[in-house]
């Protein structure tokens, strides 16, 4: 790139978001960084402003920002408070590309601040898309913004895409590691633990994206952000299991044709491609060996085991708010999880519960996504409570 | 595509030219046929004729052009004679793409006559670029043509490279299926016979690229060619054996991302994609279904079982007459060993040979490979003979 990119990182001190700090702080001549914000995490986030020098910050919690101002006393930018300070940092008008890496529903205002700023968004938070997909790619055409998917999957779309005509895609085929309990049966399903659970086979992330993998909701909502972000309908969008994930995701074109993107496992590369698409920049990490891989294999998805597959592409297919429910549904379920209060089945048991209770809305405003968020976490939480109590 | 396309084919009764033909057939709509070229098979052409109605054709040898009149006395079109005819067809000015799918360095004169035409010309034939690469690349870069590899393997690296920056590109990953001896070791390779090599796992092809598959003189030919289509050194371009063929290459880019082009192994869709590229266009062919597959697998290539495809890298260093030496040297091996009048581990060693024994000329015109093309074929045919009567 001929001049440096300013990038403001929403979520900095998550799991996305200390690998985009990694990358801005190993290449400080391609990127000038504006804001770093987080909800809680100061100690990480003051370290992140001694390390790469930010204009400025926004924090959530008044307890944290407060904290902050006792930590980094010297620091002269802004530091904003709260999700309007959130929202500030995400439309500031000098940023290129806003990183949102806000784990869960807490993105989705901050995001679409950014989205209303017209600016070019690397969205790895994709609760956003799956909550209120059709509102904010609406947005996004409205307000002439750029939404850049930062998941593996959806990065290795977008790379397959790139200078193909739209009208000759013929399908996805989102690959899925399948997770730790891809070959148990529905009995050892039952039975499972958080730590289990943990054990990701190839990939390193955040507790929670890591049980949304074990119990395939992961590729359930990204089957739902593909929709979203490429405008392919669910029947289009297939998921295949292959353990290794060294094949990204795949496109299927009209003459069947298909283009796979590949690479070993990180993250760095789809965090580091939202950056710089559709050019790329040179990035130090260990090359592909597919000699010393030897195989990559490859197995079907099974919906049956795996029930929070299933209930994505219903909800996809149902539309209006049910996407958002199973989200909020699935958040309180995967806390109460890995809190060791319900078991791993009750997870996709308690998202269809919440969905069978509550009330649908066919064309939500962010208003009403923003009520019925709250009101199926406060029906899902009541729903683990009586698990636990049982 | 908006208006059909004009679409001449030479070579249009071999392996590749028949498979285009089936296309124009099956897609008649979509393309007007031009001129159809055979050198000697009258019979298949006039059937051809009859089929897909071409504009007109363009026959090689005069004994087959008469026959061909007696064959189809009706035909109104022009019926060309010789390589002047060949020519005429290749360069004629309602042509909008011309396939170039003649076998052997016999190619190189009608497809430079398209090059000079200034056309968009589907590379089928390989040849062309492995004797004359530097002087047929400058020649389309003159006169504004375009090439495009119809190999699967070049096909899928361009597949892989739309929408891509070329600084952004780091290497190209060419697949080899192995080819049938691909386990064998050292020993048994000397005993393999032509029946056994014909038998190839993957591709239908012809009898010549069927035994440079086994020997993988093939996939040193396409390292070759990728050299020259994409203007990558050879120290960029490396090959992993793949038995399934169904990765068809790759590339990979300075951030350590790789795209690849995949599918079930047929020659319709690098085809199909010459005649409609950039755009795509729908190919009724089974889909790649990788649950089924199961496992695709990967090995390092050995240059030294399979010394020809070290020469190509040789050779291609080398640069000059000697890829036009060894291609020479390669077909009169090949054709000595479909006779069973040599060994199969005699082809590396027949080239190695007439490489040693040939003098070189660092900067040759087209003249010049046309000469040593001729030369090289007598000191090998005579080397065989030799080998033959030992």
């Amino acid at each position: 790139m001929t001049s440096p990119r300013t990038i403001t990182v929403l979520g900095s001190t998550g799991s996305i978001g200390t690998q985009t700090v990694d990358i801005l702080s190993r290449h400080g001549e391609r990127y000038v960084v504006n804001f770093l914000t987080c909800n809680t995490r100061v100690d990480d986030l003051a370290e992140q402003v001694r390390r790469i020098r930010p204009r400025g910050v926004a924090i959530r919690e008044e307890w944290a920002w407060k904290r902050f101002r006792e930590l980094c006393p010297d620091f002269t930018g802004p530091v904003l408070l709260g999700e309007e300070g959130l929202c500030e940092a995400a439309a500031h008008a000098d940023n290129d590309v806003v990183m949102s890496a806000m784990v869960g529903f807490s993105g989705v205002v901050p995001t679409m601040a950014a989205i209303r700023a017209g600016h070019v968004i690397g969205l790895a938070n994709k609760e956003t898309l799956v909550s209120a997909g059709d509102i904010m790619t609406a947005a996004a055409r409205a307000y002439g913004a750029t939404l850049i998917a930062v998941d593996s999957e959806h990065s290795a779309i977008l790379q397959c895409m790139v200078g193909e005509r739209r009208a000759d895609i013929e399908t996805f085929i989102i690959t899925a590691s399948g997770g730790p309990f891809r070959s148990y049966d529905m009995e050892s399903l039952h039975g499972v633990t958080a730590a289990q659970a943990l054990r990701h086979p190839n990939w390193s992330m955040g507790a929670k994206i890591t049980i949304d993998s074990a119990t395939l909701m992961n590729k359930g909502f990204e089957v739902i952000e593909a929709r979203w972000l490429f405008d392919l309908p669910s029947s289009r969008i297939d998921v295949v299991v292959h353990p290794q994930s060294i094949i990204h995701s795949m496109v299927q074109f009209i003459d069947g044709s298909v283009k796979a993107q590949m690479g070993i496992p990180t993250m760095l590369v789809p965090i580091q491609y939202a950056l710089t698409y559709p050019a790329r920049e040179p990035l130090d990490i260990p090359r592909m060996d597919l000699a010393s891989i030897g195989a990559l294999t490859f197995e079907s998805a099974d919906r049956e085991r795996f029930p929070c597959l299933q209930l994505a592409y219903d909800v996809l297919d149902e539309g209006g708010s049910a996407a958002c429910i199973a989200n909020a549904a699935n958040e309180v379920a995967v806390a109460a999880f890995l809190d060791g209060r319900i078991g791993f089945m009750d997870i996709p048991a308690c998202i269809s519960t919440t969905l069978h209770h509550m009330e649908r809305l066919a064309h939500p405003s962010l208003d009403d996504i923003v009520a019925t968020d709250a009101a199926a976490r406060r029906y899902a939480t009541e729903h683990c409570s009586r698990l636990q109590h049982r």
